[in-house]
């Protein structure tokens, strides 16, 4: 395998991640490319997730979903995908409880599953950086701290969870200029939906994020907070479907649409 | 009843709807206030025809649709509502076919049913007129022209249909601002699609439109065009599911939710 040239495309990076010769998380992976989220539900709850995630687009932006139950390739989203083998890991939900993590979910695969995929905040970390913006979580190579708030998603079906957030530490000057940057981009989470106080969105502890990593915040900077993919993870885990498959946290697909395509203006 | 009064609040005319005093087209009532196409589908056909809606948000941009299949009020959008009898006039397909024009929908309802609603134009050209770009419709007093092109939107399930775009003529300068406009509104159809040259997306005749009235186009405008919410409807007769109910056209639900809050950004 020639590693440089291979890593090159998405496509390629997906055959490598396909092959199982990488199992690691994708952060970084295929720059300029969306990378996304996974969650893959059987039919009887589909119609219910997606209404979840059309009524709380900033916590669930959906990229695309499958176009029937049991399809496993998405090919509005890139060339020769196979959904069950092309993220580097994934987890295996029953019930709400998590059983397994597993490098291909071909043993789980059946014929009334259906795909959604979920826009990622590593696009519109690409976007920041690329203004100029410092992202906290990157240079000090930590996950984004995530904390769970008080803010109630509207519910559909038998889905319902509190909004989760992400957070990224900033000026507020250059906080302004990440919500200017951030609203082009709705498919990716789009603008923060709170600055400064934790304890307004019902934060407890800054230092204490229930996912990822705490992150410095130095004097002068102002908590960010972005609506957040593991939003409807806790809405998974919430509504406990007797199957769900995501990615595990950081092993995205990486899709061919290009970044810039995200933008909506 | 005291019709000034009576007419101040969305609250106010829906009741006045409600109660058949009037069944007429509700252009320009409660000005400020979003009015939404409707659309009601059995539940077996809810999450095909969510799942099209996601996939061309412009055409066919979802505001809210019935937390259950069954229920007639829709409280994330206004109090008191009931979809059955608040819009001023219905039509009734069966099998795709247009069977009956009606002033209530209870002789129809079901409790499989799911109710959608689509954002209109209406909201976008009130802010197109607040910034002093004339709508030509408006100004002429006519329907807006609507154009079926050929510019397949994406299919879902059993839903497929060409964009049918709405075309409001203006000078480039005016266009331009239009564009920055309705940019902020994605979920009244966002931006243009397109402007200038009808063939390019495949209209033949800018003076036939297939749905509502020509308008003037004066020396030195230009087409311009959006994404229209007709089109869900050309889907709808597409698929011929043995049910679906819509808004008579221009007969719209008039929604508690002021235009402001529809901007994104």
């Amino acid at each position: 395998m020639q590693a440089d040239a291979s890593l090159i495309t998405p496509d390629a990076i997906r055959k490598v991640i396909r092959n199982n010769d990488y199992t690691g998380n994708t952060s970084g992976f295929a720059p300029g490319f969306v990378q996304a989220n996974l969650v893959i539900l059987p039919a009887q709850y589909a119609f219910d997730f997606l209404q979840f995630s059309q009524a709380n687009p900033k916590s669930c932006p959906i990229i695309a979903s499958s176009r029937e139950a049991g399809v496993v390739d998405m090919p509005c989203v890139g060339k020769n995908i196979d959904i069950r083998t092309d993220l580097p890991r994934y987890r295996i939900f029953k019930n709400g409880q998590l059983i397994e993590e597993v490098t291909d979910i071909k043993a789980y695969w059946r014929d009334d599953l259906v795909t959604f995929l979920i826009g990622c905040s590593f696009s519109f970390e690409e976007a920041l950086i690329a203004a100029g913006i410092e992202v906290r979580n990157i240079t000090e190579h930590k996950n984004v701290p995530m904390y769970v708030t008080d803010q109630p998603c509207k519910s559909a079906g038998i889905f319902h969870a509190n909004t989760v957030v992400s957070m990224r530490p900033m000026k507020p000057a250059d906080a302004i200029r990440a919500i200017q940057i951030c609203s082009r981009f709705p498919n990716v989470h789009g603008a923060p939906i709170h600055f400064g106080d934790p304890a307004a969105i019902g934060i407890k502890d800054i230092n204490r994020p229930e996912f990822g990593d705490a992150v410095t915040i130095n004097d002068g900077e102002i908590p960010v907070f972005w609506a957040c993919g593991v939003t409807p993870q806790v809405a998974i885990v919430n509504a406990a479907p007797e199957l769900c498959i995501t990615h595990s946290p950081g092993h995205m697909l990486i899709t061919d649409i290009p970044n810039s395509q995200m933008a909506a203006f």
